[in-house]
């Protein structure tokens, strides 16, 4: 292969620095990606994953503006051209900027053509070329996925499209997807219903548009078995937007789906914050629910702004948030079976420059980086263990003992209490001290992340 | 029995007028109960039911303001001898209303005791009179629950009390709200989580609070079973306040639960509209969840403010939101086995006067009176069933038919569809029309009614 | 002027034709525009305006998808040619539609060139043809105004952009706005400041910026004075979305602007009900703080769904909605001294066949009719205005007059007061009976509009 | 005065550790009050402020549970012995503490009585005995304020009642209040409009209403001028809660309100964070609007839960909101002529403890002085004003400097631009690199601290 061209000229491999500077520029203060914390490099902790459509697609154009970003290939017109400068500074950005992963849609890569064989087409020549690379970089696929959402013939659903055409079309454009994720050595796939939804209850059958996705999820099952796929199946939920109202709503209504449609052995999660925040929800507890349900498949790390109504996809930088994301993740042993944190985040429209698709990882990068630590050292110290062995202790002997081991029924637990007095009901609970606990929290991250 | 004294005494039977004027007055425009409507009678459709809680103890307060409600049992001040008169002004509120149903906690009816045994015993001598009262009146029982959130105790929790004795009280009280829902003849009972969640991830065992609360359902089943109280379990949904984040966050999320934990045959759900807004959801939309999966059990009747983040569990009077609600009703067949429409509902604290009571219940169920012949009268024209039928007709037949009786996969979608030009897959989309839809409604509901 | 081409072909003069069937068609069954209503022609008191861009530009994009929408002048692939086959559409689509007005940014019209002189040669061009339909029409613009939010070059706004010359340009623009603005006989100049505000706090002088907008706004009323362009200005508030946050948050944040720049008695208000809900207001609230203040200019006609965080445009349809704001209107004596109803609305994305512009115009139009008839029928039987004057009632005599005059200090109202115990004061207050309130709204809707 | 009992016999005075350990105790790690910070001492920044009601009065209930909170006092019976208890609690409180301020409503220091002279009466028995403490321990009133909310008589509001009674009553408390403020030598006065605003527009004269809480406020600020009480005048905006609209709706809307009714002078604002959050703003947002008008008073230190829709009024521990209050407090060189810190927080009801009161406090004070320390650290490194004057510098010379200066008009700015192609104007703006600014703000948090 032969690289024509680089990019991304003024800026070099960034490195881990530490903190010999306040202001940010292009370096980690936190990530240190081959420094063990907790049993395992950061690297292996973290597999960040850089997002092909925001980093290397997005114009920053958003509903009331056209595209503001400047980027290094705009000089190229011809749509295959130009995709194929993509991937040059595509793997020119992972390198420089140190990820070992790279998420992508079909479409993100390629451009439709007039047929879906015309666009496999163009798809396969681009594949060619990121394959070559792969090779050479060892750069690999944290998960690919399918664009089932933007095309207007996708305008009521895919998968639970109300037209069989666009059944079969959504079918068979992801049986390629499948295909070209076995090349690239994906090793999990990832399924957004961005379409999978509705617009009005009044005219949507929603058990049978149910009823045709999870038929749909069983038949990309199925075919990647038959091909010798082996990435691991993820369901990313959203609540809304686009559509009112989307299937996949949250963690907890995705798992009752998979449940239902006998999918939970094969499928797992993958979680984005903004998507929680959008649910009502934090981003901890989405990953706690998958986690708890066993259920925790791969992360998409971004933040959003919980006194915004849409989804903003921005680079993660609240210490709060990534701390509490990487402690979930500890105590899951890892992301997930073969999880990452793919950046599913853009600048700011205002932020434009080409250096600040570097900025933006880099905040996000260092941000969990700084999150793995404090939570390694939370749980280096039993500080949130002690908290919960203390709190639940009850159960541990006793009637709770008896609770726990099913020898207790509520004729049994009648007898043990029915004479009690509230003095004595209020003394067997405890103040949760929560103050305490978020001044704790507080220090960590202080005193961990100064001293790292 | 004797009653000693009445309450309401300005206030005569409520009957139906039809619309003989427009200021709203003691009588019924929409409501004829024995009117028969889409095949059945009207208080056979619509089950209304009088809350408790709501209607004779709620003093409206709020978090800011001490209780305004003037109430005509006021003159009492022993905690037992106000609590036998609330029962005598109910069943004469009841009688004067028209319902043929009340929902209650136990602890709505009697003071609690120092121990359990005590308040027991309150509740039993208000149990017997209300026993007396159900013989001569008729009035059933729609459903009754336990109120295991109020009291101090239930700090952290019921059944998911980090504090064993709090689980062994809440399993001893639910024990004795069974026995006297048998006693009622309750038709359903209902389980509210208002304390099973949590305040803050930090401290919780999310796993472990969730498997206590499943064993705590299956012990309340299997004591239902034992004493004969053959009630439909019904678990309802809310996904905050007062705690940070409640388990039964929506429908979805409860049936995950129910899955989860071998529930969904003994259980169904009690959906409440203010409940569905607070969740980011539709009545509408938790409504058709709950029937989609054959888990809809009764609705608790009220409306949410969307643009105030918490229950104000308003009377219903939007009939937009009537109208979905019936028509999902009358699309299940009934509300549920033994389902009814519940007034979980409140004047607001600025309407304090004792006849506002009936005022509340009058809009209410005229609501529901009108959105029941609205949707029978949409469902009759099969306006909506010829949407769906038109919408989804590509499944009858070709590819689509194959795709519904599982004979396609992806290989032989890929072969119908790889060759199809954009233009034949846009063309194999529709138009919705939902303006045309949302145009139509307005003229179903004016003139459905203008005519009733 | 040759029309070569008509667009909508299928469709004739939409006329009013009552109840005469339920399901929707092109027909009116609530707007009759020469129909006297409360003393004036309906067409007088709602003067219906179709906006520009929604109906003609909007291709039904969303942030995930590309435009859906099937247009009559799809054909036209140069711009200039497609514009101007634009204009052809749009008045015929207005005098089919039965509107006297319509409303445009200036680059609704026309193609941007690569500088201002060009880009205004196009506009020209496309004003003329405009002009000249005008003259055989009578169609008239409700308003005019200038897109300073889409072009990159507004980035970080366009009065209040950081960077000088795009001051420069967008003051450049806008005078040519005027300049055409007075050409149409526009009789409202509209500011809408989509990118006039900030992103963050932190890189912002918001102070500046502020400055700089009230600044930008004088000097667009002084050129419009000194052409001879005699509009009513008018700002349109909204809170958020494109950016995080906008200058101009709802009507009050707008008046206290006006007021701190010496705006408020050249400038009034124009109002959007999505705009209102974004604001966590109703769209009636908005319209009560600006009619009070004497400052209610126009409205522009859509609604929201409080569920959803952002700016969905829809077609109005709630007749609670429509009702709330023609009483606001009915009392205030006009929408404003030049005010209409524009709809600032579009359908669906799904719902994307030429004729849906024309049901979506057809429920919006309907569903202001009708509140209009529902608000003029409360109005004149006094329903509301019993209920304040009743409310209010203890200010017109007494101690309630001595405040009103002015007569009353702190220390006369201690004397009065002092010595009055609890029961005395309880007594002063009245329940409000808000249910029976909303019941007889109900009546009123269903009732009027059975007769109309 | 005799103090009869100590209350916290386990507490000893507070102290500054610095960052001696990791779990939180009863001392600080960043407040040091004597430290001087950017030329002030951290004391005289931050003025910390304890609230009565939270602090002593509060039990900690919620809509659905009866309060959980343990107090030293709790076993006075008597209303006036319990109020007196309190007062003594308090100021060893105070002092134990180490705060110089407190805060209270009239309410909660004393019982009412029947009548107001009864009330009257109670509470000055309580005040003899707080400034007695005042002169032994020098600790002062940041401000007080009037509980015309809580009681059902203000069912429809204080000020604004529609009830010429209430409102005499809601003047005579007042007087008394501002009396006893006079005594207490409170340096401000506030007021909070809890039910200020309106349940329906429906029955709601708005303008009335504005005219009669403007007259209220003049009547007020005259009759502390009478007296010679000099306390600088504050406003509290809240959105909503307990109404469904508080007419001080935020700092924007309370601004327009004062500018409307001749208050600017006279009045300034008192904002709090979780009320902000209510109305869709961060705390930063309200601080910057009230200082660029000149009105910032005072600060309620609490903060909200952003997916939480009422008041929790948790004590702050949000370093990144913290950092941005004291940012805005840095730049405007105080928080206020007299304000402070008044942390209007309350411990979680599950942390219910007698000193949880103290763990509160602490995380609340070194979250603040935390954000002290930070952002005096960027101001003196010039950090953003760098960036500020960078990104405004086009208005310093040139075509900017003509605008600043009021030289240019829209002739002249369209002369200079209209031949300016697109290139020049995308060039003439600048990538703002937010995610490098949110990625140094983080650096700032950790390194500032880690050295303090
Ligand atoms: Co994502
Ligand atoms: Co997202
Ligand atoms: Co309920
Ligand atoms: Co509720
Ligand atoms: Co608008
Ligand atoms: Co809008
Ligand atoms: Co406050
Ligand atoms: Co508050």
């Amino acid at each position: 292969m032969n690289v024509k061209k680089t990019y991304w000229n003024d800026v070099g491999k960034i490195r881990y620095v530490g903190h010999d500077h306040l202001r940010s520029e292009l370096s980690f203060h936190y990530y240190n990606p081959d420094e063990v914390i907790h049993g395992k490099k950061m690297r292996d902790w973290l597999r960040f994953s850089v997002a092909y459509w925001h980093t290397f697609d997005q114009r920053l154009v958003d509903p009331f503006g056209t595209g503001t970003a400047q980027r290094p290939y705009d000089q190229y017109s011809d749509s295959m051209d130009l995709a194929l400068a993509k991937v040059d500074a595509a793997f020119e950005f992972f390198t420089k900027l140190g990820v070992d992963y790279f998420c992508f849609h079909d479409r993100d890569l390629a451009p439709e053509g007039d047929t879906l064989r015309e666009t496999n087409r163009n798809l396969d020549t681009i594949i060619d070329r990121i394959v070559a690379y792969q090779k050479t970089t060892g750069i690999k696929a944290l998960w690919n996925t399918s664009n089932l959402f933007t095309n207007p013939r996708f305008v009521a659903g895919a998968a639970t499209s109300p037209y069989a055409d666009i059944y079969a079309y959504s079918a068979a454009q992801l049986k390629h997807s499948l295909e070209i994720g076995k090349r690239v050595g994906a090793e999990n796939y990832v399924f957004w219903g961005g379409r999978e939804g509705y617009e009005s209850l009044w005219n949507t059958d929603l058990k049978k548009e149910q009823e045709h996705a999870a038929k749909f999820f069983h038949l990309a099952k199925d075919y990647a078995r038959e091909i010798g796929f082996t990435a691991q199946m993820l369901l990313e939920p959203k609540p809304k937007e686009p559509t009112t109202h989307q299937y996949d709503f949250d963690a907890a209504t995705t798992i009752a789906f998979m449940k239902e449609y006998d999918l939970e052995n094969d499928f797992k999660l993958n979680l984005e914050g903004n998507h929680a925040n959008l649910a009502g929800h934090t981003y901890q507890h989405e990953i706690r629910v998958a986690r708890e349900a066993g259920l925790l498949g791969s992360l998409d790390a971004n933040q959003g702004d919980k006194l915004i109504g849409w989804d903003i996809d921005e680079y993660p930088s609240n210490l709060y948030e990534t701390t509490a994301a990487m402690y979930e993740v500890i105590e899951n042993g890892s992301i997930g079976p073969r999880g990452g944190l793919n950046f599913d985040a853009k600048p700011r429209r205002s932020s434009y420059k080409p250096n600040d698709l570097f900025y933006g990882h880099i905040v996000g990068m260092d941000s969990f980086a700084a999150g793995l630590r404090v939570a390694a050292k939370m749980k280096e110290d039993g500080f949130l263990d002690d908290i919960l062995s203390d709190r639940y202790r009850s159960y541990t002997s006793g009637i709770g003992a008896a609770i726990e081991n099913g020898k207790a029924d509520f004729k049994s637990l009648e007898d043990y209490i029915i004479d009690k007095p509230q003095s004595e009901l209020i003394a067997a609970t405890h103040s949760d001290h929560l103050e305490k606990i978020k001044d704790t929290i507080n220090h960590y991250i202080i005193d961990t992340l100064s001293k790292s």
